[in-house]
């Protein structure tokens, strides 16, 4: 790690751990706490206050998982087309396929709102550290759990009271517990699509160039944010660099890591390869195989399913990567050697020898979660019942008993920061297809039957002497939740209005409710709060070694990297740092996933061949990264970040010098696709105007 | 394990094991090498020669992983439904589904030759040990695999050549390569169906009630042996006890266990745990899904893919289940605490030292095996050509190489000991699906190029600029493939027959060949030979531990287990080792696979509830062993072994004796249903006949 500096009793303890050596590109840094000195050091780089806090206020985190940024002044955001394919998919009909086709609204009146979209705007961060120890002091297991809930409660709700209408805060846990910062932001939920490119460009090589590269996507899409009706002008927003970054030159990103577990013991790492790993991805792998053939049964069945497909092979082909990692016996041995240091530290200051057991009672913790995992995943994880209907129904349900609650105690879909969300979630106007959904629910009913088995009280209450599939073809007939009104209704109409309903769905929430929320407590009692207050502790051992110079886990919350594009060498060949246009068409065949749009295929004599296309950098990024804007040194977008390498996959757990590469749309490129291309001449005037 | 006797000198070692206590029930005996001392002393039964050689003569191994016994004077053989099942699906069509129906040959003439089924019948075993370790004696690496696999062929060739026309024999690894043995079988290769229940009573509860119990199957097939045209007039077989077994009574099982890796080095498991068993489990989930999906779409593809399905579903649970116990911290750390106490004694008598490196070499080769597996997976694994087409074409094209060469060169299946039963499946009379062909093979060509990359040689020359998906069509359509009389003339053609043919199957076994014969090469020089000399330097300071009272890990060869009837405890529940017809039908209902067959809805009020149908016992057995006979101390039939529970299948690794047992059908249960169900007459009246 750049900053880390061991103290001197710790210098021996180092070298006989071969750590990898200190690299300049590990870290996602908070944007109150960058590695300015290393950044002065290496770079010669030395970013103000004013150059932060504009990047800042130019960065939004999109909700469900994505990064983008404010590219005009008048409320442009640019992030990637998969972030945005949800909404094109749900502004889509059988007639008019707009993940296919693309979408290019002319004038603003053309922009179509996104059905369930919202992204937020960091606007400070205030350190609540003092407050929520003092509220949980003392305290352990559930009551230690319930005291920090409901002082972070509190001091959101308290930022929501003192901001103006649209402020969100969100208390943020760092380093695993230790810190406490409270994150405000600007909450839009009023989002239109303004430019989304045809699927077959935007993600063309599909799955099998999914963490790959070369690469030759132009994996964007452009939204514009609305307020009060109208698009909103936000002070700040980052300009094009036509040129883009050259090979060695400084990269920054500015976006919203999703989760890294890289201060993990190896206890929940153990977890993470042997317990949750392995279920998720052989479940992705089942959803995968049950979808793949559903969609050859028709081009609706294509259509309909394709954003699920989409996700289940992205989760899937991640959780493989990160798995590698883990699986790879020298990544192991090197987190365990990190471990014993840490350990051995604790045991020799006197300060720390109480924070010595913290490792063991994680482990005794994961030990609980061994246990609990199968019946938690078919109740609170809701994998019996995987289909939209479900999720509104519980929504729903759960909305009934929460509001009645005091913030403090809610469930935290429910808490005054997060209802508006949760409602428009419900809401949604996105469509239905039943065909679809009776797929997935009759799979996932007859999973819940295998693996908490035929005589299970739980599964006969569900499935009583019916088959799942049987079940599920008259549950999706017989809802009524595809009604908009009737959500609405079932809202409005509180804890009575869903103790009258007869709707299947709505009963089914019903039924699991008690055992969901009773393994709820559970895990939070007796595996996260010992989690958590046994991190706090090791993050203590963890200061005493590295200094405050380390950068916290990722978050999903707003983070710098610092890198340069620089290639790698894979299976001991050199990959270069660049793809051209003429790599594409090269690639190009007359099959999905490498068949080109006609547009593109018309456009190829108007396009440079040399024109650089994508490229790779030595920034450290993870998913939730996907949007984030790639800026250089002067805070101007030389590429849009869309995807890592494989190898960048063990990023989750430990930062590989070697080969952990972000992979990016230049620039250029999507200045050139929009002008030659799509000849979206308002959009780009708009990007290129000043404010 | 019951006859181990460690060496005074290790006493201390071994009490610092915390090993699971011995324990009687563990331990699948070869019949020459029987725990007779311990038998004796454990149950009081002494078992002669002439016993033990009648439970071999009588037991019998059927090709493709199953076990099964002679039941009558005139070559009536007893196995598992699903060790029968491919068979059954083979002679069933779309009118007739013999699968879903059932069948009954009510006169010999009935009976129907299964297209691809042989059985061997055990008549000795001879120690070759000293000639096989002699020729391959200072050698290493492919040199010592080359001279071990010539001496190996020239001994089953010199042992065919000496024994009657059907002699087949194969030289049996031992102990990891520590002991081989030359056991002589006769082959059957005339296999008739006599029997099979329908499927719903058959594998009742289907894949939610595999590997548990209780448990509601009459998971059983009856096949009929012919040689030259007549039935066999085995000299010895095994006669029915209609009463059965009591609670705590011995059984003994008689069977060929296929694979345990119980005595593998701890780097051997963690290849298992991380790279080939997540690999097996995950592609198996995909290949579930969309077989399931298939098979949703029209009562055709559901019969057309069912056996498909079954062994998919089959393998993935058992998968599943070796990963749970692999991923046990516990079996995990038990592992590690054996391997360092044979490493410690190695170290400790000068006669093992030069033993001591066997583990890091092993280590060593597992490593190298990681670089290989996804390549080898693609080429001599065959997974991106998932297809019956392929395999044809993969040993005509193989067979007319190979059948030049001297037999000690030749790849297992095209040795003369095995030629004929390749050229059976070669020619097997069993009929094609093309659309379930076809979708088998575009899913697992999409997966050689999601695993090996777009960009890769070998498979730009399998795909060319074609998607695999319209690629599996046309070769599909292309192929003659389907039509024996076209395999028949490749098969006699040879080379030149291959070389001139067009087939696309044909062309795409030629175009793997290369790669794949060269990589099996560097697995079996790399890996395997390093593997097995070194297993048998670590057999060595095994022997030293435990002397020879050690049972080998599983062959696929004949071995007897002896335990007893017992329940167990499953989560804290007590587990009743027996269930009754009456809760056969208390579990019934209206759907798959929890349906009745009309038979047995109409059977019901002749029946009695009270009646034993499945039973647990503590034997000790695995896969391979499906279709073995159950017997008492007097050699007579009590059950049917078709399954373990989930428990069991940690059983490869090691034995819990605790929770570890075997499932069968009840002896009585099933002369009941031959008697009052299927009024079987002709059936039961030769097996109750005496010789």
């Amino acid at each position: 790690m750049p900053t880390k500096k061991l103290p001197a009793a710790l210098a021996a303890l180092a070298t006989a751990l071969v750590l990898p050596a200190a690299h300049a590109e590990e870290g996602m840094w908070t944007l109150d706490n960058l590695p300015l000195a290393h950044l002065k050091e290496t770079y010669g780089f030395a970013p103000d206050g004013a150059w932060i806090a504009r990047v800042m206020h130019a960065s939004v985190r999109i909700e469900g998982g994505c990064s983008g940024s404010f590219i005009s002044a008048e409320g442009l955001v640019l992030t990637n087309h998969h972030c945005v394919e949800d909404c094109v998919g749900q502004l889509s009909t059988s007639a008019h396929d707009l993940i296919r086709d693309g979408f290019l609204a002319r004038t603003r009146g053309e922009e179509r709102r996104c059905p369930d979209f919202a992204l937020d705007r960091l606007d400070r961060i205030t350190d609540v550290t003092a407050r929520i120890s003092q509220a949980a002091q003392g305290r352990s297991g559930a009551a230690y759990a319930d005291a920090k809930r409901a002082e972070i409660a509190h001091a959101e709700a308290e930022c929501e009271k003192g901001g103006p209408a649209g402020t969100h805060c969100e208390v943020v846990d760092l380093y695993h517990g230790a810190v406490q910062h409270l994150y405000r932001y600007h909450r839009f939920d009023d989002v239109r699509l303004a430019f989304a490119p045809e699927y077959d460009i935007a993600q063309f090589g599909g799955d099998p160039d999914n963490f790959n590269f070369p690469r030759y996507d132009l994996d964007m899409g452009i939204v514009r944010v609305y307020e009060n009706g109208r698009p909103v002008h936000p002070a700040d927003f980052l300009r094009f660099d036509r040129a883009g970054a050259k090979d060695g030159e400084m990269t920054i990103t500015s976006g919203h890591p999703g989760t890294t577990r890289r201060q993990f013991t190896v206890a929940q790492l153990e977890r993470v390869r042997d317990v949750d790993g392995p279920w998720r991805l052989t479940r992705l792998a089942e959803q995968r195989g049950l979808v793949t053939r559903f969609m050859q049964e028709s081009p609706e069945n294509a259509r309909v399913a394709k954003e699920a497909l989409d996700d289940i092979e992205n989760s899937y082909k991640s959780w493989y990567g990160q798995l590698l990692a883990l699986r790879d016996p020298d990544v192991f041995a090197l987190k365990r050697r990190e471990e014993g240091a840490l350990r051995e530290l604790a045991a020799q200051r006197p300060a720390l020898k109480d924070d010595l057991g913290a490792w063991d009672e994680i482990a005794g913790a994961e030990a609980d979660w061994r246990t609990l995992a199968m019946r938690y995943r078919f109740t609170e994880g809701a994998q019996g019942a995987w289909t939209r209907y479900f999720e509104i129904a519980r929504h729903l349900v759960r909305a009934a008993d929460e509001r009645t609650k005091p913030d403090g105690e809610r469930l935290p879909d429910y808490k005054t920061s997060q209802l508006a969300a949760t409602e428009q979630d419900v809401m949604s106007s996105a469509p239905f297809y039943p065909e679809f959904e009776r797929l997935k629910l009759g799979w996932s009913l007859a999973k819940m039957r295998e693996w908490l088995g035929v005589d299970d009280p739980l599964v006969k209450q569900v499935l009583g002497r019916e088959s799942p599939e049987a079940l599920a073809a008259r549950w999706v007939a017989q809802t009524r939740l595809g009604d908009v009104a009737v959500r609405e209704r079932l809202w409005q109409g509180g804890r009575a209005a869903i103790d009258a309903s007869d709707d299947p769905f709505i009963r089914l929430a019903r039924v699991l409710d008690p055992e969901s929320r009773a393994l709820l407590k559970r895990v939070e009692a007796e595996v996260e709060a010992v989690e958590s207050k046994n991190a706090e502790r090791i993050a203590r051992v963890r200061f005493a070694q590295t200094g405050t110079g380390a950068y916290p886990d990722a978050t999903f919350t707003l983070r710098l990297s610092f890198g340069k594009v620089e290639g790698w060498t894979h299976d001991g060949k050199a990959v270069a740092p660049f793809t051209t246009v003429g790599g594409l068409y090269e690639r190009a065949t007359d099959f999905d996933p490498f068949r080109l749009p006609p547009a593109w295929i018309a456009a190829k004599s108007v396009l440079d061949p040399d024109w650089p296309m994508n490229f790779v950098t030595t920034n450290d990024i993870v998913g939730g990264n996907s949007g984030s804007p790639m800026i250089n040194r002067a805070g101007d977008i030389v590429g849009l970040v869309f995807d890592g390498n494989i190898e960048s996959l063990g990023g989750a757990f430990w930062w590989d010098e070697r080969s952990n590469r972000t992979v990016a749309v230049h620039s250029g490129f999507i200045l050139d696709a929009l002008e030659k291309v799509y000849r979206a001449d308002a959009l780009l005037a708009e990007i290129a105007r000043r404010p």
